[in-house]
């Protein structure tokens, strides 16, 4: 993508509506605006006019807009044709269609953003709920930029003590304090696995907190989830999953989405999980942040038999309409619910909930796939160090994965990026954006 | 539907995008807006700024916006959280959600438009082809307005010509010249009927200009639709049939669109037809402005014995890669074309447009149906007053019809108009608009 012509794109979303807004950026914004509108642009002023015969429209202009370039929005009347019209109005002229993430690449080229905001703003876009939005948000304002500050010093700082033995290298003298170094690493590993570890439940409230019910083919796992959706399937989106073809449910309690994973393979009897359904499940399970174990509350207790230590597991005694049999002892947190009355299904969302909550609420959360890669990168390279001091390599062979662990954390706000991943990175964008 | 309030809605088409554009209108308008923007919004000025803690936006102010009214237009970041939560937030503030079409209904109440520009709005938006696009734009800018008026003011000159008279009315004296008032009229019931039989054009302009293909069964009237539709197919929108919940083909050829009617019926033996098929075949023929006769050519010219003598005909002679019968003699105008090779296809289009282009290009075209219906209505009450006055009724009688007259014309541009033919037209706005 050039950065010296001018381009525009529609960008408000696609279809027919009251006003549309056509966006145009770059150095010949304005005169190629202002050759089929008939006035004069003042700088930000809304301006009513013609465009051509075509269309009574508003007009704005930006000597330094979203881009960081000379900017013109025209919202126009939302008809497919106007919108359409304008555009081919504005090719014919020198302008050219934008590509996905176009504006947002120019103004990350033109330092208005960094890279890692230039990404939320596609998330920004793209959030439904409230938490999807915050996390967007956070990550637009700034974010964890100074998690990343602090993380670059402490490498920088490492890269210092070993120059200093680098400079004497010459003379085989081990100047650096390598008790010194090894604490200043040991540190730095913790910070970087904490920050890592947010991904977990960052990238859950990005797609869904990933809950997976199991339970015995009676036990009315599918009556469940159509009481726990209940009138709010209306509202209710389809995700495709990731792994499988198939169509989750997800389903909105206060600020947060939960995705429930299909877990059919345990619907088989015994003999059959073992052999076909338990990998699965097995992975519905790993894959889960939450696990709803769902028993028939008129039958006794019977553990899953599954390692189920990471996760946040509820029992759910169901058929809590019938008699309840007397052995249904857990050592699990449990509440009992009737998918038939809708009796506890509230307290159960309230569980979900909680079991989440705390962790949805801490300051820095790590959404984004690139970064969490990049991080696992830094926390590899800095690994590496570690070992090289230990086996005592010398300190240009260490300095080697310092600049490595340097460049990962550079890639993230795009100090340091090669054009292959800004093309990544940018067509995931909307066009107009 | 109140205009004493402030009412609010998301004015860009619904969805996901780049941005979105909230709209807001009425006496609160700036002071609703500023409890939740940072800034002081000056006049017209597009303002970068904080909504809450929720998005960072551009707002405009206008005194006297769109509707008439104090405006503010907030565009954010098109995520559907985002719209909902900003409109949420003005709503909380005592601003209500529009309903379809109210801000342009306000544009109506303010005088900024006319009832006939205000329909026009709805009609741009919609616009997907130039065609339906120039007339929404004519209608828009006025119309025919002037047309209108003049038939306005020969109404008010038949009036003046009987107020004569009925100023005199007790003397029994018959002041008004009736040889003159039947010329004035005789001249009105021309221009009018002139006018209303646009209609025909201005409403196949935008609906659509319906084809008829009808054919005996082996003639190849599916492939030549097929041919006709080629590669353009993929951009054939379609439009559930009006009269029955069948779906029709469309193909824009230059500007035109062109809506083919399914006339199935003559698909069946000649028996058949006489029995079930020959009502729908005719309904669909007396649709039609263009009716295609498809022949096989290979077989002698038969003449499907309909009235045709207001329908544009082109017969078209297919299987031109055959070898010719000898009896093809038809008084229609005609083709030949191969629906298989694509032979004399191209020509076909050029033939179909040729038949309507004239017609389209007239300066004034009505496609408005209220309209159609109010002139129909105009046209009424001047054919009364003509027999009344071949009756010899008196004066005061006249004067009724006159009224009645005057009273449809003014619906048109809304110098008359009930709240209940008001609500009716903004109905079928979108919200927003």
């Amino acid at each position: 993508m050039s950065q010296t012509d001018t381009i525009a794109a529609i960008s408000t979303p696609a279809g027919v509506g009251g006003i549309a807004v056509v966006r145009l950026s770059g150095p010949e914004a304005l005169s190629v605006a202002t050759k089929h509108l008939v006035v004069r642009l003042e700088a930000r002023k809304a301006t009513y006019c013609r465009f051509d015969e075509l269309d009574d429209v508003v007009a704005v202009y930006y000597p330094r807009g979203y881009t960081g370039e000379p900017t013109v929005e025209i919202s126009c009347h939302g008809s497919l044709y106007i919108q359409q019209a304008i555009i081919d109005a504005l090719v014919a002229d020198g302008a050219r269609m934008a590509e996905a993430g176009e504006f947002t690449m120019r103004a990350f080229r033109n330092g208005r953003l960094n890279l890692s905001q230039a990404e939320a703003v596609a998330d920004l876009i793209d959030a439904s709920t409230p938490a999807q939005h915050r996390l967007a948000v956070s990550q637009l304002r700034g974010g964890y930029a100074a998690r990343l500050k602090e993380l670059r010093q402490q490498l920088l700082d490492i890269t210092s003590l070993m120059e200093l033995e680098l400079d004497f290298s010459q003379e085989d003298v081990e100047f650096a304090d390598r008790t010194q170094l090894r604490q200043l690493l040991s540190a730095l590993n913790t910070q970087l696995t904490s920050l890592i570890d947010t991904f977990r439940i960052g990238n859950a409230l990005k797609r869904g907190i990933p809950v997976a019910i199991i339970g015995k083919p009676n036990a009315g796992k599918s009556s469940l989830l159509n009481a726990l959706l209940g009138d709010e399937r209306a509202i209710v989106s389809d995700i495709p999953g990731t792994t499988r073809d198939t169509i989750e449910e997800t389903l909105t309690i206060g600020s947060l989405t939960f995705r429930f994973i299909d877990t059919a393979g345990l619907r088989h009897s015994t003999d059959t999980i073992e052999a076909l359904g338990i990998e699965r499940s097995l992975k519905a399970v790993a894959d889960a942040q939450i696990v709803l174990i769902i028993h028939d509350a008129t039958t006794p207790w019977q553990d899953p038999g599954l390692d189920l230590s990471s996760k946040k597991v509820i029992v759910v005694f169901n058929k809590s309409d019938l008699p309840r049999h007397s052995s249904l002892n857990t050592s699990h947190s449990s509440l009992s619910v009737s998918s038939k009355t809708g009796d506890g299904i509230a307290a159960l969302k309230q569980a979900m909930l909680a079991a989440v909550e705390p962790q949805a609420a801490q300051d820095v959360l790590l959404s984004n796939a690139r970064h969490h890669a990049a991080l696992q990168q830094v926390l590899q390279a800095v690994t590496h160090v570690s070992e090289g001091l230990d086996e005592n390599l010398p300190a240009d062979l260490l300095a080697v994965d310092l600049r490595d662990a340097l460049y990962h954390l550079g890639s993230i706000t795009g100090e340091v990026v090669s054009n292959d991943i800004l093309s990544n990175i940018f067509s995931r964008f909307c066009i107009g954006k």
